[in-house]
């Protein structure tokens, strides 16, 4: 990933803080490569107002308003993975500045006749981070005993799962040790620079790919593996099941934002409480592993809450569960680092 | 899929019966359309010698020992999908001969320029089965109540999923009711005529394939879904819950084969024992649906015992479970059928 990316953050009219991640995500965790978000119908506000994160960074109404940007990113992936229609001639006009256009959808701008005519025309690059020829079959095999694999899994989609990831690797990395986030989804692989989008590899080879991330980069003292979608959503299920057992990991840490009850974009479903969603989890990850794999901490999401009431609700899960929990941007994520540094010195990850 | 096909099956070499499983299935169930099976290995030999079904149907050297065939059918699926190297030339050599390929592999025919080309020239036709752009993604909406799904499952793959899942059909069929097979695999697409090869769907988009072709079917009075891979198999389980959770079936028929101990192509992964098996995926079918969804009933495949120790291990596996039991090919679905029928009339799937 070159690191001379001065980007424009497309949001246009899709604000919605869980539509909006990419675009939150990167704002939060490559703050000096961002030059505007871009949503006409925002022009104005500041990234904060808009998005809850990015302070002063500005919202523009047109690419116009950012004259220094060379990169257009594409801030939201919603279901289906779709261009919006309106998106269609703000990504012309980018090319036609002669910027690059990095897009995490499921319908690739390089597929795209009109795109890769004004591409070519304007010598410009279309990145489409969820593009993959993945063809390994997942072996099970060659995985160190001697690097940890933690795997951060949902309740739902979008609750934290990706943030909590990274917020982990670098308080692992803080406290002097070789942590490396493994990025499954597009909006985490903008961010690192590395990883696989995994819902858009064909689902025979799923887990390969997944294992290959894990062959790959085993020479880190642990690897910190994002979770996609939830074993509790009908539309995503086998996407979250094959990167479980894809990664194989020795501990998890759940995920849940608090107050979300009803099946993203299915909201007819309700999602199970979250013991029974652990205990879910702990069903299929310990199909055919040789240790006991468990959750050893729970990442609230308390952006619905005051401070107060996160508090409250922070004591109460803490009680349930017997386990460290903590919204890792609230709270930092102190205390599940430390879970799991205490759960690598146990040493029972290594025992039959 | 037209009914003037003239077949020759291709086994080339692969003559195991887990490996040739769609050349067995389709000389099982579209006798009427095979001509020969081709295998240079074998020359000589009948069908029968060669794979256990197809009586005296010949097993020729060449394409020229059977001129009346116009369709060439590749009869085996390998994991990884690959086009086997040594079938170039035979694929070729068809091609020159005026005769369509069908094909159930990973890798398309039709992307391979060097057939693309032949095929252009002599005016046939490449089908690949697994070719499919799927882009729905699953909603859980519009399943109607009075559609039974019944949903056959795997401890392993190519247990006898898809040959449990037609003799139910046919079977039910024979008893005088509207059962349509629903087929999720290339052999049960060339089978049946219709189906989606949902192993080759883009993930995100697996579970809603599956829930169109419910969709589409549910004027049937039953639905018998054909199982895929395992939910313990660590390669493609995701698949296999992706499917589940799609189908979202009233009942399951758990499928297994006796003495298969190891997991397939993974063989140093032990499969788990058959009430774990059963209790994972009760698990997993359970997940926000409003009924109670069991194993109603077991397909033992007793290929690898004589007639005697079939019947020891049924009457086992009959005690240890307290459901009907039955190989579907040495006895016959008829106890599975009852089952169906019983649950069917039992009017469990239709309360919450």
């Amino acid at each position: 990933m070159t690191q001379t990316r001065r980007i424009v953050v497309l949001t246009e009219g899709q604000t919605d803080p869980e539509n909006a991640k990419t675009a939150s995500c990167m704002i939060r965790y490559r703050p000096d490569e961002i030059v505007a978000v871009l949503d006409g119908t925002q022009r104005g506000k500041t990234s904060q107002d808009l998005l809850g994160v990015g302070g002063k960074l500005p919202v523009v109404g047109s690419l116009a308003e950012a004259p220094s940007a060379n990169t257009l990113l594409l801030g939201t992936a919603p279901a289906g993975g779709k261009i919006p229609a309106p998106w269609r001639a703000i990504i012309l006009d980018a090319i036609s500045r002669g910027m690059n256009i990095w897009s995490g959808l499921h319908e690739f701008l390089s597929n795209d006749a009109e795109f890769v005519a004004a591409a070519s025309k304007h010598g410009i690059q279309l990145i489409d981070v969820r593009k993959n020829s993945e063809r390994d079959v997942g072996s099970r095999k060659g995985l160190r005993g001697d690097c940890l694999r933690i795997h951060t899994v949902g309740h739902d989609c979008s609750v934290g799962k990706m943030v909590a990831s990274v917020e982990l690797t670098n308080g692992l990395k803080q406290r002097g040790h070789d942590a490396k986030f493994i990025a499954t989804g597009q909006t985490g692989i903008m961010v690192e620079g590395d990883g696989c989008p995994i819902d858009c590899v064909v689902a025979d080879f799923v887990a390969g790919a997944v294992e290959k991330m894990m062959l790959k980069n085993q020479h880190h003292e642990i690897l910190v593996v994002e979770g996609q979608g939830s074993l509790v959503h009908p539309s995503y299920s086998g996407v979250t099941l094959s990167l479980l057992h894809g990664c194989a990991p020795h501990a998890l840490i759940l995920v849940y934002e608090v107050g979300r009850n009803v099946v993203t974009d299915v909201e007819h479903v309700p999602i199970p409480p979250l013991a029974e969603i652990r205990r879910i989890y702990e069903v299929m990850a310990n199909v055919n592993v040789e240790y006991d794999c468990r959750v050893i901490g729970i990442a609230m999401n308390s952006r619905r809450l005051s401070a107060a009431d996160a508090e409250i609700e922070r004591e109460r899960v803490r009680a349930e569960f017997g386990l460290p929990v903590c919204d890792v941007i609230r709270h930092g994520p102190g205390e599940l680092v430390e879970a799991i540094l205490k759960f690598k010195a146990s040493g029972d990850w290594q025992r039959p």
